[in-house]
């Protein structure tokens, strides 16, 4: 929906980082001329380009990246410095710190991993730019008519939209977005710490794009995965392993993983190393 | 979605019954050219125009047709014999009461009346049809990348999924589409014949056409409307105001609503009518 309603026949940048951003490139080319300023595939996207090397069109409809990519477990922490139009897909990131949103003309997320149940996504757009909308589309795929009916140009997942009210109230409970980044954060340092001073265990990505929601990790001899993954789901650790594009393991820890779990993955690790290392 | 994935460079023929499908037809005319086959405006939708009278195009896309329109309250209740491919929009039926799914190219049906949650939307579409959609349209929109990813190409609203299950076995254990058929039509034969004898409430839908999921019926006087949906509302029969293009009350009484809703309804129109008729 993004090219089709601000693209018209400019050429939109996209950063490509990850599995997210390829599919938002091939898709975006369908409509429009899509320049990738930078691409991190040749490393297997185990970082973020940097900015300095970014090539950026004059006059682009907007510069497009993914703020977390979850397969490959990299982000971008901070909004880039962009003259075009930001946006970000920030599906598997929003909410778990506070973000500068003046920053973006438009932040989108799907709600399945901080906000509530899978079928609603979220669009913040700046009113400027959602007034550059193309207004000849079919409603449904017009953001200016979402916006105009106070997001019920459809009957909407009403069910959904209570979930994450119920969210939206527990994080401000326990103190909002500070408070649920300092958990955040403590829990990826404490799984990456491990990691890294493991011999047996290790992280490809660049620390500085180290995401704090998805952490993949290889073990050394990749024969094995199947022994971990087995003793893991019978320790009652599931769904670790990686994207079959990745292979390895991932842990995905969203604002709903506690640091407890965490601790116990950490602790399974190590049991398992010390028994195949 | 329809005329992008089906209509090509085609005439798509519509037939105009009510609000519904005169949406329908005005996002379709974004797309390709509609042949308004016959409509029923200038009655105000009170009757569905007869089939004899149909204007059809020669080698059309397909023909679409809503088979209850909510806000009118009328209903086609057998699939027209076609020779193009057939679509319903069947929202507001679905699983009412048994169809012949066999006569048409494509059925589909958002959640939110007969089904579970909103959020959700049901498409059945015969293969070979499927087979002749667009594959150029993103991905989103192509019905034959949902087919192929089994409804699973972007994560999928799994709660609504859940719940709609859960509403299919309640039908099955219940007996299935011909029992809830059968307490649907006498629901309906109930209101619509308490309707018929009174002379101070009247249904002006022609007696062919009358849905049996939603019964418009206006009061002799409207000035007595305001105190009709007062009265109603304490007496715990809610949402009985028609839709503000029509006026008047509607019940609309989908699979979740008992016979006892309906004899609690009549019971109170008939006192209200001895109070003010």
């Amino acid at each position: 929906m993004i090219p089709m309603n601000f693209a018209a026949d400019k050429t939109a940048d996209y950063l490509l980082t990850g599995s997210w951003s390829k599919k938002a490139i091939a898709e975006a080319s369908k409509i429009t001329t899509v320049n990738t300023v930078a691409s991190s595939e040749t490393s297997n996207f185990q970082n973020v380009p940097d900015a300095a090397e970014w090539n950026h069109t004059n006059d682009a409809a907007y510069f497009h990246y993914v703020a977390n990519e979850t397969i490959q477990g990299n982000a971008l922490h901070q909004p880039p410095e962009i003259k075009s139009p930001l946006i970000a897909d920030m599906s598997s990131v929003i909410l778990s710190e506070p973000i500068d949103v003046s920053k973006f003309s438009m932040i989108y997320a799907g709600a399945q991993k901080n906000i509530g149940p899978a079928g609603l996504t979220i669009c913040i757009i700046k009113d400027e730019f959602l007034a550059t909308a193309s207004n000849e589309l079919p409603g449904m795929l017009q953001y200016s008519k979402h916006a105009e009916s106070d997001s019920m140009f459809n009957t909407p997942p009403t069910f959904a939209w209570y979930l994450a009210g119920k969210v939206f109230s527990w994080l401000k409970t326990n103190g909002g977005l500070e408070a649920i980044a300092k958990i955040n954060h403590t829990k990826a340092k404490t799984l990456y710490q491990f990691i890294d001073t493991s011999d047996f265990y290790s992280n490809p990505v660049a620390i500085a794009n180290r995401s704090i929601m998805n952490v993949p990790f290889i073990l050394k001899d990749s024969n094995l995965d199947a022994q971990f993954l087995h003793d893991s789901k019978n320790a009652g650790l599931l769904n670790l392993k990686g994207h079959r594009s990745i292979g390895g393991m991932r842990a995905s820890i969203y604002n709903a993983t506690p640091q407890d779990a965490i601790d116990a993955l950490i602790e399974f690790m190590r049991e398992f190393e010390k028994k195949h290392g």
